[in-house]
């Protein structure tokens, strides 16, 4: 597998390339109409990976992701193997029946470009900007729970019999360079001095410098990277912040699943939290004369409150009904009565451990987006510095609280209580 | 794979087809020296699963284990896919760099016919065996101890890199056939009624349908169920009890992982504990005359000491050495003085996680040996069923106490001291 991008075949797609490859392509051809001289080519990637395109023809329109062999953000000199697309289309082909139309539809898959050509969403625009913007989207906070809840659920010793998941469990071993950077880049950078890293600087390097002295705090991460390699819960997207998700005021989808392992719930479920949160605190930094933020910081947080009751109640009615069909906490085993008492209250304790896995997690992200190698626009949107530093702190604060005194959050309203403290 | 039973290459070995095998293998005709005709064979399989030759010659002997494409305990009509001896070379190989001569040396392994041509080992017996005949080894609890620690460091996250050991992930995720086994004959089938299972009847008859009620009691026998399939921390044995295990007065060897996955430390841990527990509990049963077996059950418990003792002092001393090159709780992150105090922290409470799984384990393991399919000769190898039931009355209320009162067990002073209240 490593050695495909040496072969002949592969080659980076510009738009002349790629109008061809769509050209020869059946279940693509009639999507967008015309003759392929009247397709219109746009390259709109803004992630750290790959390179993404439009494609317009007279009738409609497709998206087409392209994994380089290296980072793209770093450029060629940080190689990384395009099978990341296999593992991202996989990853669709896996969750495609449970959630719906929650991800896009997936037209052709390339084994040898590595690329993926899907559906185009629109007039959908990806959700870190509309948050950014100050935009409210009702649903998607809940549809993003139901989502994690269903896709996992079905993937997980709940959903799938044994022989089922460790399929899965082998196949997405294979991802191991995109794991590779996680473990790197959220678990182990942000607490060290590295050439990778970046913050506010020299607003923050005191915050920074007594971070990485503390102790605890490096514990608890190593904690959570630990678990993020040793708990294949459920086939995870594992990338799922708020940059992965396109939204408009009617519709939520989920996107770009390269990262995608068996790994921990509370993974996923702490990437969009994390990122809600980082989105709260960023919030000052977006204020203007007409607007203070203060309402949409509001909003923010009763959206993390309503996609984790979305997530909660959807995992639990899905346990509770005949969709558990794995191995996992057989209901044969279970009689009435007192048995399923027991049974109700071990449900329960199993949602709690992930929720505190959440708040681990969520807070793991946070730190990493601001003193590690990629940021979020969430911050580096705020050009004046002392701003952005001093929205940076408080997400900070509450992301070592959350990290080292975890007692204290054992229900949604603890964390919704404690964010609006820690901003100062 | 599985369908390689089916092909013309594979037949089940006798002793003149073994014979002329092994002439054929340069490895292993020196070994026994002389011609074929000379060689002696006789198979000696006891276990529930393979057919296992010795052959002698006149300057050596090696041993010959080859799977049967079907339960040896229950005859063809529970067919198994022999590629169960892919995976016991595998786990071979895998642990063999950092176990010494814990384990058999492999002169030979057949892909075609799943057998495995190995060190024959003499004159060594079964440990369980010299435990039911009151024999003491004063070297193996120790050995096996430090055996568990060795083989399962090196091949988890703390002394692994995540490329590698998901490598190994991804290969012993194959290995479902036997984990279902696992999964159906410890964590489900003894705690329902089911035609797989018996038990001493009617004596035992209303202790296990008051367990077959318990609901914390179930619930506990699942969350370990499930934490079986979901925490890959290590390579493991997988069958790891005391008839995995061979023995003299001066050495011990591991033997017959063909159970062999990625998987919770305590559970080879709870295996290797719960068996010492069950011959602990059927010592009143070979009781005679001259021997009540009051002191072999004092060596026993002292030996439980000291397999923990030694697991736990191996496996920190590794921990704490320059052998850590995996991705968990990198040691770069910490400094000196508070910080190393806090990773050091951290590694004691890993270890109490483990102590805590190694009880629940081994009280699931205790359990099935008693309700479910397959039982233990320290217990069936009494003949009275009355004396049989009481020894395995005090072993279930054991069990049962450590699944659902884990709290009463926070170091193994607390089960040495249980244990012989439990037995009345």
């Amino acid at each position: 597998m490593n050695s495909a991008i040496k072969t002949p075949v592969y080659r980076i797609l510009d738009s002349h390339s790629l109008v061809s490859l769509l050209d020869g392509l059946d279940a693509v051809r009639p999507q967008l109409g015309g003759r392929m001289e009247e397709w219109n080519v746009r390259e709109v990637g803004d992630g750290n990976l790959n390179q993404v395109f439009i494609v317009e023809g007279p009738t409609g329109s497709v998206c087409v992701k392209q994994a380089l062999p290296y980072v793209r953000a770093a450029g060629p000199s940080w190689p990384m193997p395009p099978e990341r697309a296999f593992f991202e289309r996989s990853y669709y082909q896996w969750v495609a029946p449970h959630v719906g139309a929650a991800v896009p539809r997936v037209h052709h898959y390339d084994p040898e470009l590595f690329c993926i050509v899907m559906e185009r969403l629109s007039p959908h625009i990806i959700l870190r900007q509309g948050l950014i913007a100050g935009r409210r989207y009702p649903l998607v906070a809940r549809d993003v729970g139901a989502f994690i809840a269903r896709a996992c659920f079905f993937t997980s010793d709940f959903g799938l019999p044994l022989e089922r998941k460790m399929r899965g469990v082998a196949q997405f071993a294979g991802n191991t360079p995109l794991m590779r950077i996680t473990v790197d880049l959220v678990f182990a950078d942000p607490y060290v001095a590295s050439p990778r890293n970046r913050h506010t600087s020299p607003q923050l390097d005191e915050i920074v410098a007594d971070l990485r002295r503390d102790g605890p705090l490096k514990v608890a991460a190593c904690r959570f990277g630990r678990k993020f390699l040793n708990e294949p819960q459920a086939l995870l997207h594992g990338d799922l912040h708020s940059g992965s998700v396109m939204v408009t005021a009617e519709d939520s989808r989920v996107i770009d699943p390269e990262f995608a392992f068996f790994g921990p719930i509370g993974f996923d479920l702490g990437a969009f939290l994390g990122n809600l949160l980082l989105s709260w605190y960023s919030q000052p930094g977006h204020a203007t004369a007409g607007d203070d933020r203060c309402a949409h910081q509001a909003w923010i947080l009763d959206q993390a409150d309503a996609f984790w009751q979305a997530f909660r109640e959807t995992f639990l009615a899905l346990w509770n009904s005949g969709a558990a069909a794995g191995d996992a906490f057989p209901p044969a085993l279970f009689g009435a009565g007192e048995e399923a008492a027991a049974l109700e209250a071990a449900r329960s304790a199993f949602v709690d451990e992930m929720f505190a896995d959440m708040l681990g997690y969520a807070a793991c992200k946070m730190i990493r987006r601001i003193l590690g190698f990629a940021h979020v626009l969430d911050f580096d949107g705020i050009a004046d510095a002392g701003r952005r530093a001093q929205c940076e702190s408080g997400a900070l604060a509450m992301a070592r609280l959350l990290l080292t005194q975890p007692r204290q959050f054992s229900a949604m309203r603890d964390v919704l209580d404690a964010v609006p403290r820690q901003a100062r």
